[in-house]
C-alpha cells in the first residue's frame, strides 16, 4: 500500500484554491463583483461605485535582495494600480503592510517608502495607513480603494460575440529589460477604454495565455488568437521564443482588451497596436485557441499561465 | 574608532519608522484622518465616511504554528474588526493577502478561511478578494472597509479636561487564557460609546498603558491613572502581576474610552466597569501618570507597550 500524498498548496495551485473557497466566501448585497476580476466592485452611491483591491510583492518572487528599494515600494503600489486601470477605476487611497528582517537597514524602508510614495503623488492616491511588522524576508502589502462611475467599470465579463482583441502596448519582454519594475500602470488607457465602449478588460501581469483564458472563462465565450499578430516587444524581434515569452511571462502590466472596433489611445490619437485574436462565439466555461497564422488551422492555446504553487 | 552602527528596524522601531514616515506621507483633500488612529478615515457621502484599515497576523508573534488554524482566521480578521469597533465605525467588505508555505496542508488553509468567514458573516461582513502566494511562514494581512455616519467616528484625538477613563471589559488575562484567539470584537459596544457621546477611544491591543499613551498625545492632555482602580480579569485576582499583565500584555481588545460619565453597555443596562483614570488637563505632546492608590503620589506610566521591533 502507498501512503496517500497530503494534499498541499504546492500540488493544488492557488487556482485550484481558489476555485475551492470561493463559493464559501460570506458576501452581501452590495457586492456588484467580489473574487474573480481584477478588482472588487461594491455599490455605494448613485454617481459612484466602490472599487478595492490588494497585492503583495515579495522577495524572490516580485523583486531580488539587491534590487533597489524604491523600486520595490513603486512595483507594489504599481501593480495595484494596473488591476485599477483594468477596470477604467481610479485608485484613492492605500495602506501598506510591510514585513521586514529586523535587522534590515532602515534606508532600505525607506527606500521603499520612498518609491511608493513617488507613484502614489504622481497618481494622487494617498497612503493613509498600514502596519510594520517583522518577517525573514521583505514583502509589501498593498491595499487599494477607489472609484469609477456607477456601473461603467470594465469587467473581465463583458466580451461578445465578433469583439476584436487588443493589447495597449507590446508584449514578452519585462523581465528581459527590468520593466517589470519600472512600468507605467495604464491608468489613462483604462479610463480611455472605458469611455470609448471597451466590452472587457485585464490586465496582463500572469501572462497573455493566462489573461485570454480569463476573460473567456468570465464571459463564457471562445477566443482566437493569431499569434502572428500578437504585439511583441520590439526588444525580441526575430527570436523564435519571442511569443512565447510574450504569452507566458506575465508582468507586462498592459491592459488586454474586448472592443467591437480599434481605439485611439486619445481621441484623434494613433490607435492601440492591431488586434491579434477575436471573439468567435458563446463557449460555456470558455476556450481559447489559437493559430500560427491569420488563416492556420486552429489548436487549443494552453492556459501557461504562472502559478505561485505549482511545483511544475 | 569604533564602527558606527548601521540604524536598523529593531534600533529604530515601529513607532520611530512610523513617526519618521509620516510627514513624508503622500495625502489627498478628502482624507479626514490618515496614519495615527484606529483607522483611516475618508470624506464620501454627505451621510457616511469611508473607514479603512489593515492588520497582518504572522505565525510565531500572533499565533504559534500548532495554532487551531480556524482561529488563526478568526484572529486575523477579529484584530481589524476590533479597530473598527474603537471608531463607532461598521465594517463591510474585506479583502485577505495570504502568505503560506507551498507544503502548507490544503486542510490548514481551508481552515484559516473557515475561521474567517464564520467571523465575517457574524458580523455582516463580505470578503471580496485577496491573494494567496508562497512564503516561509504562515501569515495573512486582512484588509478591511466600512463606514460610518459622516464625522460621528469616535477618535483617540477627542479627549477633554474632566473626562473619566474607562475600559469596556476587564484586562491582563489574554495571554494566560487564549482569549487573544477568540475575542469578540467590540463592535456594538463602539457603537453604544459612539451614540451616548464618548469623546475618545481606542481598542486595547499593544497594552492599556501604550493605549493610554496614544490617546494622551493625540488628544494633547495629561492622563491620570490609578493603578488600585484598573479594572483586572477575574482569573488574574490576588496576582501581584496582575497590574503589570493590564498595563502590559495587550491583546485584550477591549476599548478604552474617555467620556464625561460611565456609559450604560445598552440604554438601562449596567454600565461598564468603572472608572480608573481622568484626564487632567492640556499637555502638549500628551503626558500620563499613575499612582498606586486613588490619593497616592503621582508618578510617571512607561509606555511599556509592544513594539515588534524593539530587541529589548
Amino acid at each position: 500500500m502507498t501512503k496517500p500524498v497530503p494534499e498541499t498548496l504546492a500540488n493544488l495551485g492557488e487556482r485550484g484554491l481558489i476555485a475551492r473557497m470561493r463559493g464559501a466566501m460570506p458576501s452581501r448585497a452590495d457586492v456588484l463583483i467580489g473574487a474573480g476580476d481584477d478588482c472588487a466592485l461594491v455599490a455605494w452611491t448613485e454617481r459612484e461605485d466602490l472599487v478595492l483591491k490588494s497585492d503583495p510583492v515579495r522577495e524572490g518572487h516580485h523583486f531580488l535582495p539587491d534590487t533597489d528599494s524604491r523600486l520595490v515600494g513603486r512595483k507594489a503600489l504599481a501593480r495595484v494600480l494596473s488591476d485599477f486601470a483594468s477596470m477604467g477605476a481610479e485608485p484613492r487611497w492605500a495602506l501598506a503592510d510591510l514585513v521586514a528582517p529586523a535587522d534590515a537597514p532602515v534606508s532600505r524602508i525607506e527606500g521603499v517608502f520612498e518609491g511608493f510614495a513617488a507613484l502614489a503623488r504622481e497618481h494622487g492616491v494617498a497612503l493613509v495607513g498600514g502596519d510594520t511588522s517583522c518577517g525573514d524576508a521583505l514583502e509589501l502589502h498593498v491595499f487599494c480603494a477607489g472609484a469609477v462611475p456607477h456601473g461603467r467599470a470594465l469587467l473581465r465579463s463583458g466580451a461578445k460575440p465578433g469583439d476584436l482583441l487588443f493589447s495597449t502596448g507590446p508584449l514578452g519582454d519585462s523581465f528581459a529589460t527590468g520593466r517589470h519594475l519600472t512600468f507605467e500602470p495604464r491608468l489613462a488607457a483604462g479610463r480611455r477604454l472605458r469611455d470609448a465602449g471597451a466590452h472587457a478588460c485585464i490586465d496582463v501581469s500572469d501572462g497573455l495565455a493566462s489573461e485570454l483564458w480569463h476573460l473567456a472563462r468570465e464571459s463564457g465565450m471562445h477566443l482566437h488568437v493569431d499569434l502572428s499578430a500578437i504585439p511583441v516587444s520590439p526588444t525580441l524581434a526575430g527570436r523564435p521564443d519571442a511569443i512565447a515569452h510574450a504569452l507566458g511571462d506575465g508582468e507586462d502590466f498592459e491592459l488586454l482588451f474586448a472592443a467591437t472596433a480599434p481605439v485611439e489611445a486619445e481621441p484623434g490619437a494613433l490607435p492601440y497596436p492591431p488586434a491579434f485574436g477575436r471573439v468567435v462565439g458563446p463557449a460555456p466555461g470558455g476556450a481559447v485557441t489559437c493559430s500560427a497564422t491569420p488563416g492556420g488551422a486552429p489548436r487549443p492555446l494552453p492556459e501557461s499561465g504562472f502559478d505561485h504553487f505549482l511545483a511544475t
